[in-house]
């Protein structure tokens, strides 16, 4: 399963498995252009922070070729702003900025170059970020897959999935892996209020997988941890700060809180391109606030007294004190602290910085 | 506001707000006779401890109506079985029982005499069971309303309020005696999954009433809590156990281990009819398990795949440990303990036990 896919040569398209309309439509949207995958960003239509970065890496092929056509004089100059108007498409995933930076970055060590020549060094710099992500998302899966005790319950918020992902997932890569090893367990979904991502999304992914999942209400959560039936949460992130607090799916802050009442461990899965070492703590992680209608209309249907205010922020951030250890590529982080992730990411890192987010 | 309402005489009947429709339709059902009051029981349609115990008392006069139609000969025979009926509609909230025990002891107390006396007796003790409960309700706001601090945030979940009561509500009670004693204050209302009582109910009532409301999503309260925003946490109960165990909502639970991890006090608002003083502590609380269609299709809409297994617990129950205090018509229970709950409650109690329910 695979959130989105480059079809055809330099000159193809992206295209982008429509989430919002999963479960119960599997639709594909073509991206022609930069203002429809804008767009696709903006709306959620692909959703979680890896794949906002791959999507974003082929969106600046989709600029470079938009360019080509209008035969632009200045089109790194172009190209810069093609990835300016995508980094304002959504503000908390830190990969969409790290993908456009690296893109950036590919575009200026080619711009001396005929345009077409740097196209196709472009495409292959998208296909690279797409490869390395699934390549990170299997090595999370090999490191994390242990932590999943035989005939345990696993707690997931959101989708962390393949969905998120170029392919296999974060989270959801720690329970393929511990499933393909032959590991039973449970996994709870919190179905994951206002855009159901855990009930659309998650459970739709497991159950293709073959995986025991059993869907529950947010409020649940500590109904089913204090049954005793969760010995493992594991959740991805949007944005890790350099002491390890970490952005994620609003609500997830209220289960890592819940997890430490329980006593039960908290994980976050995430690959390098997640971390953030320019912040120092979660408090410089800027928080995307969404429309009321998400809350009170989100079913196509008014749920809620017209006029009501409402508090809508998309995500929430997770004290490192919090978290038991992060997944990565490179090996689980553990204990969650400045010194342990900079020994771990920070030479691992894309020493290209600046531009955007942070 | 009022859910329910008797309209005539002792051959009238019983109409009910129907709180599914609410807040896009104000529709009343009227309730001629004992299978639609289970059923708008069972469906939701009167929703909230104290108000199912004065709809039940009304259906008994229901029943007693249908028994006379039918000229049956041991009336109260009869009687016992549309007070078993009713019994069975719900099983978590101890008002339903409370208030059918009364109603039977009201009927034995006058099984002698003729039916048509008897059935005026009925009535009179539905009538008082109502009336006794707006009294208790101002009384709890009066006991309550100075615990909101001026210019503070109030959290609640689910709907403790008109709707829940015969009238002006247990935890809103609190908050609508504060508001008409000029105190300002916010209020953060969990939207409550999956029947979203408190985005339906509890956002419109507090609307209507001019006090200062925002709708949030279940899994947002750790995050208002961490923003400081909320001085106050308080619910209503279902029923609570002798030792101050108390079952609520699902999603209580979690929302009072959340207050205690941020410091923030958390209340209980109840009549002394919701106490169940024969249950030790909460372990002992049957909760309700509804089906997988209010998660998954709740909005009219299908929203996770077609199959999922869900988990449905209707309550959960919080430990008195938890509990800064359990505001009552008698005063505030504080500390929430076996002592001072028997020393507040125990004599108050009515003496009629057994037969339904603990």
């Amino acid at each position: 399963m695979r959130p989105l896919r480059w079809r055809g040569d330099v000159d193809g398209c992206l295209e982008l498995l429509d989430q919002t309309r999963l479960p119960n439509e599997v639709a594909w949207i073509e991206c022609g252009d930069v203002a429809t995958l804008h767009e696709a960003i903006r709306s959620l239509r692909v959703r979680g922070a890896p794949a906002i970065g791959c999507a974003a890496a082929y969106g600046v092929v989709v600029a470079a070729k938009e360019i080509a056509a209008r035969r632009v004089a200045d089109w790194f100059g172009e190209l810069c702003k093609a990835c300016d108007h995508l980094a304002a498409a959504r503000p908390t995933a830190v990969n969409l900025f790290w993908a456009l930076r690296r893109m950036r970055h590919c575009a200026e060590s080619v711009c001396a170059e005929p345009l077409d020549a740097a196209r196709a060094c472009l495409l292959r710099e998208a296909h690279a970020i797409r490869d390395e992500d699934a390549a990170m998302c299997r090595a999370i899966g090999r490191h994390g897959a242990a932590l999943i005790p035989p005939g345990g319950g696993v707690l997931t918020h959101c989708n962390a999935g393949a969905l998120a992902t170029s392919e296999y997932g974060t989270a959801l890569a720690m329970m393929y892996t511990a499933h393909e090893r032959g590991t039973k367990f449970r996994v709870f979904v919190d179905e994951t209020r206002p855009l159901l991502q855990g009930a659309r999304l998650t459970a739709w992914e497991l159950m293709q997988a073959g995986i025991d999942v059993t869907l529950i209400c947010d409020n649940m959560a500590a109904q089913v941890m204090r049954e005793g039936r969760v010995s493992i949460v594991v959740t991805g992130a949007d944005r890790i700060a350099a002491n390890g607090d970490t952005a994620n799916k609003i609500g997830t802050y209220g289960v890592a809180v819940l997890a430490k009442a329980h006593g039960i461990p908290f994980y976050v899965a995430a690959p390098s391109s997640t971390f953030d070492l320019t912040i120092s703590n979660g408090a410089s992680i800027p928080i995307e606030q969404r429309g009321a209608a998400e809350v009170c209309e989100g079913f196509e249907r008014r749920t809620a007294p017209v006029g009501v205010e409402c508090y809508n922020p998309a995500f929430d951030v997770t004290p490192a004190g919090l978290i038991a250890g992060i997944v990565t590529e490179l090996g689980v982080i553990r204990p969650v602290d400045r010194e342990t992730i900079h020994k771990v990411i920070g030479a691992a890192l894309d020493p290209v910085q600046g531009g955007y987010g942070g």
